[in-house]
């Protein structure tokens, strides 16, 4: 049998071109004389498709988009994810299901039943869990079928109760075959490979695992489907971040023949080129499915900010950039130097506009309330609120997205403002810790110096106030993102985080400022996910609970 | 045997006070003789604790808190709701439990069943649910204790495939007792009244229902604790929005006594008024629970300030909210009079700041890049932004939390300006539609005017350019709250709005107004959640997704 890996890229609720992508794959598959090509779960309508589920018309246009896939059916078989009504008279209206079509029709219906409802995952919001379990009998092969997390009920750790694979190896298929949607982690990649490896090893049987690839806002997913035989080892991994459709012949003593010169990957990337080319797609993806194509963002001369600006030409084209210097009189000559060396660098286009006059303004208009208190945090503020003010004015008359450049240290412990610095439509470095950004920074400068090399080693500042540096109020970001880590990431509590050997009085004034600043981070941009927690809708944290702060 | 329900107002992972007062109310019962005190669920830490019950640490501190609620039952005993860890190999790592605790220690463990999982709720993100069931015996007593949702999976639309009492009536219980965290909504206390009453007359049982009453950020909990006979007659029902501890006698032949004159509800509160003290609650509890006591808000001379500052000084006193009128060119003499009529018939605080002089210094720095362009939203959204500078200015300066002013209808629709209007700490109004602004205005004015008459009768204007009105760019707003109900609330598709006889090119404009607003919207204060479908963690879209948009 001759099977094919369609991992494409979807857009969530977009059924005209999902279907058109499908049936394409399937056309492409046919004409190489393809048996069956397999397509990653709910792929009719895209992952995750959030509360659209909810939407009864919107289930209806998942089965008519499924219908036309099946007309497309004929002389090969194919597999597609999509939701459907639960045909049970209790539990949740939905089922997260796979069809297996062929002959132009739906000839069988596989449901999940491990449904991820944990870190980002809603699943059993909308689906009810599947609890009955039945081989597919095709071309001489039996095949189980499953869908992505019911091969992750591991032996060590299960957070299920059920393990669909021990029910269906009752069935004695020779052949498992995965649809999956696993979002981008740059931890997630062995994880992952290790857990599918221990499913073909611990049920002796060869795998085909087929993955998303594509971001969706927060959501970033990074292909690399593996296909795997019954030792457990590794046939082909599929490219991360791109689509492919790749084919292989499943021998009738279920050894794998691949048609293709194979993906073998000689070292795994590290996890900056990882993050470097999720987060590339991320703006991508957000841009050409949120149907816009230029970027803004302000230039700081700082590190934040170059690396975004240099992200975002590579993802965009420096022609769709327009960086945006707003120096005040707190900002160094350096500074704006900084900045115009990259904006050379790149080639995007650039604009300066002093934002001294406008401070003044809020400064005079204020100045019977706050008659001569000393400056503070409120002129501080002001000074990042004008900046955004005069981004979202550029935004809102040109077209532009507004990019926001924080960082995950500083989202983290509230070192931004609020309305200023934390705008944006997407943030594109808000799961990346400072620690990471300069890497990533030096990553961009690999082959050639694009980032100047005074932003990278000069000591961060805001420049909000008279030789402002970060050093003034935070701890050095490497021990600073190594404590966030274990707390924001890990879940550790103070108590534990000082056992392994950090100060007192820091871990305490660290998580302090993590948990006084949930207020600010409910209202930021998605960001883009890199790391297996990132903030935004996979940490949901209580905003007037005392524990902890 | 004498019961006495304890509905109380908790704070999330405050331990001292919720244990303190947990501790108080068994001493008060002690006192009376009662046999048995009963909390509401998951009482020891607050509900909802959300991700806090991701912390080892956490748990922990809820079962310490739990020993000493243990320590001080002598003589008494009493329920309590608390997450407790799941001594099962398999599943999730917590149970939502009951600890039934008599003679100074946890007798009994119950476990929560069925665990909503839809709209605000995830706690099958965090809890396994129970699948054994067990009543307690005491005083010569079954009690068969069941947790909110345990009574919940109703015949008509069977959301769970068990049902918690159909197993425990096998035990010959003679009592039911269920400990809840039911949030608000203007909807639910009818709905709840029913669903409970239908499982006393089917099981022939008694019912004692005790529910939490309080604000955690945007889910308002109402109270309203209720007690039935076996024949589903209301024997009590315990006052709305506010703390009571309420005692009756369980006799042998399971008739209930009241110890207290009952709460006989002649008519049921109007929705109105209902929401007039949720929402009350819902500011007075934010600003206590988050440590800040003064609220800062403009006051534009428009009706939705006004109700929210009326709000204000009712839930925190007159004295502790400030009123700041921040008027434009573009703003009317009667808004100004209008505004300070408000001001003065409050009695709050108030300051006026002109911004006309910091929109020119906008307008004069971006004149390079806007050139001659006409003005157009840019300029509009600069207006609103230069107030929200200003206001969190004051706010930072003075240590004020900033009240958002939107109402429902505007942030379905994206009638508002990201970082400029739609800016605060928490949004008051967010789930009230403009149609009801109106109502709670006189509802408000029920005794005396407050809100000046022309607040209420002028049309509403954003005053952001030459005599603008709100029903320029947006139809009459009774027939729009109708269309976004349907869509919002009831997840209806244009078609079936359309066929209920609303205008087909209105319909389609009111939905893609809502869809493209989605991103403005996940940027927004947390919302004061009133109806059945908030804005906010009840709903959960897509931002790059292309069906409905």
């Amino acid at each position: 049998m001759k099977i094919a890996l369609a991992q494409l890229n979807y857009h969530i609720g977009n059924f005209e071109a999902n279907t058109a992508k499908i049936i394409d794959a399937i056309n492409q598959a046919k004409a190489k004389g393809t048996d069956l090509v397999v397509f990653s779960e709910l792929c009719i309508c895209g992952y995750p498709s959030r509360d659209f589920l909810e939407f009864k018309e919107f289930i209806g246009l998942c089965e008519e988009a499924a219908q036309k896939v099946a007309a497309a059916c004929t002389e090969i078989a194919c597999i597609i994810g999509i939701p459907t009504f639960n045909n049970k008279p209790q539990g949740k209206e939905l089922n997260n299901s796979a069809y297996f079509i062929a002959d132009g029709k739906v000839q069988a219906v596989v449901n999940k039943a491990l449904l991820p409802n944990y870190d980002v995952f809603d699943e059993y919001r909308y689906f009810e869990p599947e609890t009955e379990f039945k081989c597919i009998d095709f071309k001489g092969h039996r095949i189980a079928l499953t869908i992505c997390e019911d091969l992750w009920n591991t032996i060590e750790n299960p957070l299920y109760i059920t393990r669909p694979m021990d029910k269906l190896i009752e069935e004695k298929p020779d052949v498992m075959i995965n649809i999956a949607a696993s979002p981008f982690a740059y931890t997630h990649d062995e994880e992952r490979i290790g857990i599918l490896k221990d499913n073909t090893t611990r049920y002796n049987l060869p795998l085909f695992y087929v993955n998303h690839v594509g971001a969706h806002t927060e959501l970033i997913f990074d292909g690399g489907s593996l296909v795997f035989d019954n030792a457990g080892n590794t046939v082909d991994e599929l490219p991360y971040f791109e689509e492919k459709i790749a084919y292989y012949t499943l021998n009738d003593d279920s050894s794998i023949t691949p048609e293709q010169p194979v993906t073998t990957m000689i070292e795994r990337q590290s996890n900056i080129e990882q993050i470097y080319l999720a987060v590339k797609l991320g703006i991508k993806d957000y841009f050409t499915k949120s149907g816009f194509s230029r970027a803004i963002l302000g230039l700081s001369g700082g590190i934040d900010s170059a690396v975004v600006c240099a992200l975002a030409a590579e993802a965009l084209g420096p022609e769709n950039v327009m960086a945006v210097m707003l120096p005040s009189r707190f900002s160094t000559d350096h500074s704006i130097k900084d900045a115009q060396d990259l904006v050379d660098n790149l080639g995007c286009k650039s604009e300066l506009i002093a934002i001294k006059s406008i401070t003044e303004a809020f400064e005079t208009a204020l100045s019977p309330q706050f008659q001569n208190l000393p400056f503070n945090i409120a002129e501080e503020n002001i000074q990042a609120r004008s900046r955004a003010v005069l981004l979202m004015a550029m935004s809102n008359k040109f077209g532009y997205i507004l990019l926001n450049t924080s960082n995950k240290s500083e989202a983290a412990v509230g070192y931004g403002t609020l309305y200023g610095d934390m705008c944006g439509g997407i943030s594109v470095l808000g799961d990346v810790y400072k620690s990471q950004v300069f890497q990533l920074a030096r990553y961009i400068n690999r082959e050639r110096e694009i980032i100047p090399e005074n932003t990278i080693v000069k000591p961060p500042s805001a420049e909000l106030r008279p030789d402002q540096k970060d050093s003034d109020s935070l701890p050095d970001y490497d021990i600073l993102d190594k404590i966030l880590k274990e707390y924001v990431e890990h879940r550790c509590s103070s108590t534990e985080i000082i056992k392994m050997g950090y100060e007192e009085a820091l871990v305490k004034r660290v998580i302090r400022l993590v948990n006084i600043s949930e207020h600010k981070r409910y209202q930021t941009p998605p960001i883009l996910r890199v790391s297996p927690k990132a903030f935004g809708m996979g940490r949901r944290m209580p905003l007037v609970g005392k524990y902890l702060s």
